[in-house]
């Protein structure tokens, strides 16, 4: 029985594009990625060109050491797009007319206006007993194949747009009867604690547990504590993860968590403003509009978003928040005075509730010797309070690292701000 | 000689992060970009784990395919990573201790203010007769070694910050030697023309030229123009490129080309900006301060950028810049008049000599059946004159998408403005 279940994976990607660069293989950590929540590990990665002799080799090598073969790719209407010929013929197979699929691609056409050439049609021919899962986001079918040893081969499109919703929609299901377990992971994002801190807060038996496993990973500005669990079932998987993640909330290092599986700083802030029927605006100098960009790139967003101000002069710091030029001159422009008046002025010049700043040296040039390029000052004003934090990178950080890790800690310094002073008593 | 010129290579990148898709494989897009511009190309790239046994099988397998393999990863300090004494093993050398790279890692260390570990001397371990580029950027020296046959083997540190730098400045020069020919490009940035138009315009002689090649490619918001000239040396294969650039330009397309191997419309913008003396400043409404984070994004923007503002909501658009609501009521939010006096109010407030604007329905939600989602208008002024353009993107189109195509395009149209504007007659 267990040797019915997959163990081994390989994958095999399929493009000239890839081989010369153009483009960045990113279906290949997204499958891995999947394979991984499946309990199935993957042994190899490789990309070929639209080379039969090449594929076929490959192909035959993958199969002699794995149990399943992903491939991705190839599967374009072209008459030279040799791949799903080539796959078949290593897998025994012959091709035929799927006219369901052939519908769908005609219909496909229909429906965007454009005209469907005599060669799309090829993209309707199907391995013999292949189990084929339909393209609603393009023309080609993904497909899935068997061999008499029980080894399968599953086919999908290129265009990563195509690829992922097919994979988890349709052949993730397939996939499931045949894997011995399931993984769910969880992931607590934290920011104001470094990786190594992290792992130093967690206590012996959570850090050694094996399953659940806790493991710390550093991503920009930020750590994220995974814990992957596994289990036969996705949903005792998810209920052994989601324990974890509670008991971890208790540890003190609970208070630096933003969320949990939340997408960034900003989705949090964002949902806590609209619970808690509040208005944000923002005023920059170092981060430069990227903080207002970051807030209105959710969706929704318009019903807490005031709007924003980037005074990248001093000139522009008085005319529109009303900085005084003394104030300037006394403290410069990068300084905790100025960052706490210009939150509050955005406050006040925008009429929002929540007002957050950043002001700094991003480098390359700037900085001074007690505030080197790397520091940055953030401000948070809610209700006449406001508190400043004051940011500091290593110089060796590059302009856009700086930028964007310092738009992430004045947001998740705005968040906790705002959680504790709205926290229901 | 032909023979001994570099015609097959592969690429193989090491690491469990890859396999188990924690990141994304960025090198093996660089190192083949890269590769191609020698006139040497990839027929293969494979990513393996840390294990000894996979390795050393890929590697001779590699070996017996290629005259060159480039290898990434696997160089860290830990003593689980035998990638280089696996790879010494197969190409049948010894490791000694390279003393001038264990003093740079000393050293390193001690620049740093970190220290360093008994196990980081494992890193100065070096093949005998290996050539070693020493690594400015991290701990790990890349290396190449060269079997009896001819056949080479190169081997970088991981970390694309390491990788990059290293490749690009030693083993480019150490692999010259031996390329039968070198590739140049140049490439024309194009917006307000689609590819296929872009490719329809190029004379027949042209689009059928084999060298240089001209090839039209699909970016976000813009079309690239590839020259490619290949020649026996860069500067040779250079002129090519640049004659045929040139003489493309005088085409009629060569009036939507906003530069040369620039790397973004801002990049070019900026610069027009500093030689005219030009202040710019920006209103966003959709793009929520993106445009402005673009433009702040490029090192010594402060000379030229005064500052901007986000008004999402009516309110702000009237507070910030003196529209009147009677104005938003007659057209709405997103119309050319708004647009047009958001443009002129950026100017007024900030104190610019040139003001951008942008309006729309960056979707999920919004839009009306004239103005769906996918409509910007972007607007330009500059001394008293005003220009406004619609831009309509087809409402499939995602939030992020839409947002990145209307700053790329308000910047570029922007650009031609200005560059009609101050054109010296």
């Amino acid at each position: 029985m267990k040797n019915n279940f997959f163990e081994k994976a390989e994958i095999l990607c399929v493009g000239t594009e890839l081989l010369i660069g153009d483009i960045v293989n990113t279906n290949a950590a997204y499958l891995s990625r999947r394979l991984a929540t499946l309990g199935i590990g993957v042994y190899r990665q490789a990309v070929v060109g639209d080379n039969p002799a090449r594929l076929a080799e490959d192909l035959r090598a993958a199969l002699s050491r794995a149990d399943l073969v992903v491939m991705s790719g190839g599967l374009g209407p072209t008459y030279d797009d040799l791949t799903k010929e080539t796959a078949a013929a290593v897998m025994g197979k012959k091709l035929y007319m799927h006219e369901e699929s052939l519908a769908r691609i005609e219909h496909f056409f229909r429906s965007t206006g454009r005209t469907m050439t005599e060669n799309n049609k090829k993209q309707a021919m199907m391995p013999e007993d292949a189990v084929v899962f339909r393209n609603d986001y393009g023309t080609a079918p993904a497909l899935a194949m068997e061999n008499e040893e029980g080894k399968v081969v599953v086919m999908l499109p290129g265009p990563p747009r195509e690829l992922e919703p097919l994979f988890r929609e349709q052949v993730e299901p397939y996939l499931w009867k045949r894997c011995a377990a399931v993984m769910v992971s969880r992931n607590l994002h934290i920011i104001g604690m470094g990786e190594s801190s992290v792992e130093a807060a967690l206590p012996e038996a959570i850090r050694n547990s094996s399953n659940p496993t806790v493991a710390p990973y550093c991503d920009t500005g930020e750590v994220r504590l995974r814990v992957t669990a596994k289990a036969p079932t996705a949903e005792e998987a998810g209920a052994m993860a989601d324990r974890m993640a509670a008991e971890l909330m208790q540890l003190p290092l609970g208070a630096y968590v933003y969320g949990i599986d939340v997408p960034s700083p900003a989705h949090a802030l964002i949902a806590l403003l609209e619970t808690e029927k509040l208005t944000v605006a923002t005023a920059e100098s170092c981060t430069g509009g990227l903080m207002a960009g970051e807030l209105t790139a959710i969706p929704g967003c318009s019903a807490v978003m005031a709007g924003g101000v980037v005074v990248y002069q001093e000139r522009e710091k008085t005319a529109l928040l009303d900085i005084a030029p003394e104030t300037l001159a006394a403290h410069t422009a990068v300084s905790a005075t100025v960052a706490k008046e210009m939150a509050e002025g955005a406050c006040r010049v925008l009429g929002a509730d929540v007002g957050i700043a950043t002001t700094g040296y991003a480098g390359p040039g700037g900085g001074t010797p007690e505030e080197p390029v790397g520091t940055v000052y953030m401000a948070v004003s809610f209700r006449g309070e406001t508190v400043v934090e004051r940011l500091s990178l290593s110089s060796k950080r590059d302009r856009k690292y700086v930028r964007d890790v310092a738009v992430k800690r004045a947001i998740s310094f705005a968040l906790s701000f705002l959680r504790q002073k709205t926290k229901k008593s």
